[in-house]
């Protein structure tokens, strides 16, 4: 699970080859943190790097492969999301406690997605960006393969973000060490009674 | 519960009059930023401010109390913890849940806790004071006082800072909006669990 980067990755520069990728990369970030997730459209992102839409969608398919590489996340939700949900109903807090422990396990998979919490909650126009891009890309996602109300998924997310904020941001001990089984033991029967029907 | 704000009040500048409480709480501000909550005094913030300890014991009794009132925090926790703690074990989950939402109910209460948390979260050093606050004043004294390890309550807490984050940082619906009676009965069997012993 700490495996799939794919698109997130960002690609040393070349010299003498212009880096349209880049290019989009930047103007995606400006567009994101102006418009938020839900109101920047790839035409958008594509006329502020002054490209060809075509291009964004050949580099990036989709906008969520765009936000993805632009905020150097550690994997494309709509990726993965469908694969955490595809298991075993009673099986689903686990999973989800797992997902988020391995996405955070890395450092270098993890530090993006502080960095993107922290400039959330420092910043007003970058929390649009983040809570819609949560609520579009992963929970209304789950809630909606799961056939849960959104707010359970919320509740659910809230268990997870704070434990992810407790042990990275917050650093609280002995949560900040505490083995990832012992993590999962914990929160996977909460998880599981948020998502059961 | 939305009452107790006691020390945390400001008090306006009395034109003539030195504001000798004032110089304590700026003077406090600096060394919990600095120091962290564990290793500020008294007797060091006294120095910061040019006055006598004995003067900051007048005005604000201990150092927690120094701390909340430098911090414009809505309640003083060696205060209400206790008071939460104590009512009957079956209904802790649900007492602890009543007791965040209403702290965070009032926008003018919640306003200086939503401060430290975007300070804690944007800065290493108050991170420690927020974090070291957090378990000495809050939730080590809740652990010890329901006798169940640490950790669990971190869960709790991690569960409840998330829903804080969700509802008034992030602002995600449908969760933002939720009455706090739909808050209180989707979370409160969670922490109910974590605080079982």
């Amino acid at each position: 699970m700490s495996e799939p980067r794919g698109p997130g990755r960002r690609p040393g520069r070349r010299p003498g080859i212009s880096d349209t990728r880049g290019q989009i990369l930047t103007a995606a970030r400006t567009i994101f943190a102006e418009k938020g997730f839900d109101k920047a459209t790839i035409r958008g992102i594509a006329r502020a790097a002054g490209v060809d839409p075509a291009l964004v969608h050949h580099y990036f398919d989709t906008k969520e492969g765009v936000f993805v590489a632009a905020m150097r996340l550690p994997m494309d939700p709509s990726v993965v999301v469908p694969y955490v949900v595809s298991g075993p109903r009673e099986e689903m807090g686990e999973r989800l406690v797992r997902f988020v422990l391995n996405l955070t396990a890395d450092p270098q998979a993890r530090e993006p997605v502080l960095a993107l919490i922290r400039t959330a909650v420092a910043n007003e126009q970058a929390v649009a960006m983040l809570r819609e891009f949560m609520v579009e890309a992963i929970l209304g996602r789950i809630a909606a393969a799961l056939d849960i109300p959104l707010l359970r998924m919320e509740a659910a997310f809230a268990q997870m973000f704070g434990m992810v904020m407790g042990r990275h941001i917050l650093r609280l001990e002995p949560m900040a060490s505490a083995d990832p089984e012992e993590i999962v033991a914990l929160l996977a029967p909460t998880i599981q009674r948020y998502v059961d029907p």
